[in-house]
């Protein structure tokens, strides 16, 4: 039954943002006597930690994302717009859409980060990021066609350009898929062509800081870079780009023409930040109060990869989903708290680990005591991702794929889509 | 071995297009001494008979479409081009691709046909078909934004205008669509909305002539309108379209408002017919020998959807997967015989039924002497279609997808890409 037929006022939650966050959020609230708007700008929630297998033609979107609106069916006190914010008035309670507004006693915002070129966004042209379903298939148009364009290229120089793939970025993304680049390369495409040898396709991963997986403890970097070596990937450390301009990078001073430059270096948060006119810390993060809320409007709260929680250790959580997902619940239970007349209380993330994989059967776990690395690091990465995706139909499918793709070295959507003919870069 | 490197002289083969003609003629000539080219101007087969089920949120693209390459990674003979034919020259024996040519010695044509408009092509803008992966995911869009938006629309007109959607054709594949919307309707979504019920949207299905499967018998015809009535669609015949506009068409008179139209109706083939300077039929089909071959060069043999053979029963053969099947062994077995000097042989259709589903556990079937409709017919229907499908991994996602679907009734690819807030239509 709708709330509001009981009679007494019911309050108004809206959640912007249905990633982790704002969907753990709102399902936080489930049984609560109040009505909830999730609002989103995709009519479906993305698991974003396997967006790079998208892109490199391992999983279809639809293996990863899952229509909000029917995650919410059975929710009968929310309902799901799909609308694009575009600005928050907190003072007077409005969220202003594209083509509307939306007024709300509380307000949880969690629309997240998109990449950044911190001074150059020029080079988002010839670096697509990986953020979107969108942005996935285009990078994965980018890889096969070069691969396409170099076996019919008869000049050796351009062939072996179209054969260069630079990832900027040493983070989790940038060593997942230099890794899945490098297995589709040397394993799935490996007896396909026959003019070129996939092999010698040059996957360099380029780090402006000293190691990769900067977040990770010193060993399992090291662990890290010796699997992504073995995958053939030339692992690039202290290494700030230069230039991205069409055909190539510069570190440094040496050119390398490359036909596919991805970028997974840096993050801004989303630009409804602004909107708020509160204190926003370099990426343009909301710099939260310990109880998530901001600064002289507690019935708002930011959370996610949009907040810059810097309470508990001095500097921000990580953007990862265990602290959207924690943050979403905590959220959820102030709010609860505030409309029975209870105080807020402070936020405090646990934290359970962190995971990356390198290509087939090799990844790196750290479970604060425990660090391991290899096969069983990446049994644990299978299980930790399959556990957290929403809906069984989901998880079937991409344990089933895995384990295709496992037992047969192919890539089931090995599909060049949106502009076959189009431009490379 | 690549046959060349034995010392005398191999004959070039030259596949224009790998759908089901060009991909069957192909593997037919897996074992000859010939060096055989496929072009395509996709890097993957697309089995085309369920593509509408992409169309209306039951399949991904990948599930239906199979990278080329790896389907000839093992025939050493063939190698695979990703790039587009523009014209022939059959005088030079020359391929034109928009960046370079290719010469042969044999040529098997290809390329299949397109929707076609007739004399309205500005109909296309309101009215999209479905031939293509990218076809697919347009309407999939329109289809679900519509519902998305009608559950924001406050004007009643408008919202009526906006739940209501226009087929216009009533072949197998306009059946197949306004089976699957009736059912996306009032079974998959029926618990998504607030403020709509998905299960009141119009679905019109309108047929120029005076019945549905114009090419079964009558009393299936008869039967697959019933299973669409049950579905809530409204069956329009004899009713020719005489306008499609912005918001609407117009059938004789009478205007109906819709947000969403879709053309299942007329086809054309590809226009690289044209450059051939041979007869061709009124939708651009080669009037081709009994032999498969074009007047005056025998060395150019034209299959599938691109040819109108009229040989065997006065009318052209229809435009199904079974004949260009046939067709591209044909060919592949006549090509076979001028090598060794001996003459082509005329091609002779074996025809094995037709069948066309409608919806879930609904279907018709035409064997012959052998007429079913209804779950048993389904059964078949879905039996032959996995049967021709390229790859155990296809063939078991897909065989998983419809009985999830048939189970929980849920559709897994609820995907809004390419353009969530771009206009509609």
């Amino acid at each position: 039954m709708n709330p509001s037929e009981q009679g007494y006022p019911v309050p108004d939650v809206v959640i912007v943002g249905a990633g982790f966050g704002g969907l753990y959020a709102a399902r936080a609230l489930e049984d609560a006597e109040i009505r909830i708007t999730v609002i989103d700008c995709h009519n479906y929630h993305l698991f974003q930690p396997l967006l790079y297998q998208v892109a490199t033609a391992g999983l279809s979107p639809s293996d990863i994302a899952y229509p909000i609106r029917a995650t919410f069916s059975q929710q009968k006190n929310t309902r799901v717009i799909l609308a694009e914010a575009i600005g928050i008035d907190a003072k007077s309670h409005k969220v202003i859409l594209r083509d509307g507004e939306l007024s709300f006693d509380y307000l949880i915002l969690a629309t997240g980060a998109r990449h950044s070129y911190f001074d150059h966004p020029e080079w988002e042209n010839y670096a697509p990021g990986l953020k979107s379903v969108d942005d996935a298939i285009e990078v994965r148009r980018r890889i096969l066609l070069a691969f396409e364009r170099a076996e019919r290229e008869t000049d050796e120089a351009k062939r072996q350009a179209l054969l260069t793939f630079v990832i900027v970025g040493g983070g989790p993304t940038g060593v997942e898929l230099a890794g899945a680049i490098g297995e589709i390369a040397c394993k799935v495409m490996s007896e396909d062509f026959r003019n070129i040898n996939p092999c010698q396709a040059r996957i360099v991963l380029v780090e402006g800081g000293p190691r990769v997986l900067p977040s990770f403890p010193e060993d399992l970097s090291a662990k890290a870079e010796a699997s992504l070596r073995k995958l053939c990937v030339e692992v690039r450390k202290s290494s700030p780009v230069t230039s991205i301009h069409l055909g190539g990078v510069v570190i440094g001073n040496e050119q390398i023409p490359a036909a596919t430059i991805i970028w997974a270096a840096g993050v801004k948060a989303s630009p409804l930040a602004q909107s708020l006119g509160v204190p926003l810390d370099r990426a343009g993060r909301v710099l939260v109060e310990p109880d998530l809320s901001i600064p002289g409007h507690p019935e708002v709260l930011v959370i996610g990869d949009l907040a810059a929680f810097v309470h508990q250790t001095g500097k921000p959580l990580p953007g990862l989903a265990p602290v959207a997902i924690q943050q979403g619940r905590h959220a959820a239970k102030n709010i609860l708290r505030s409309c029975r007349g209870l105080p807020y209380q402070p936020f405090r993330y646990v934290e359970r680990g962190a995971l990356a994989t390198i290509g087939r059967a090799a990844a790196v776990a750290d479970f604060g005591v425990i660090k391991i690395s290899g096969f069983f690091a990446w049994i644990a990465w299978l299980l930790v991702h399959i556990f957290f995706m929403i809906g069984f139909r989901n998880r079937f499918i991409v344990m089933f794929e895995w384990a295709w793709e496992y037992i047969t070295f192919q890539r089931s959507s090995r599909l060049i889509t949106g502009n076959e003919h189009g431009p490379l870069p």
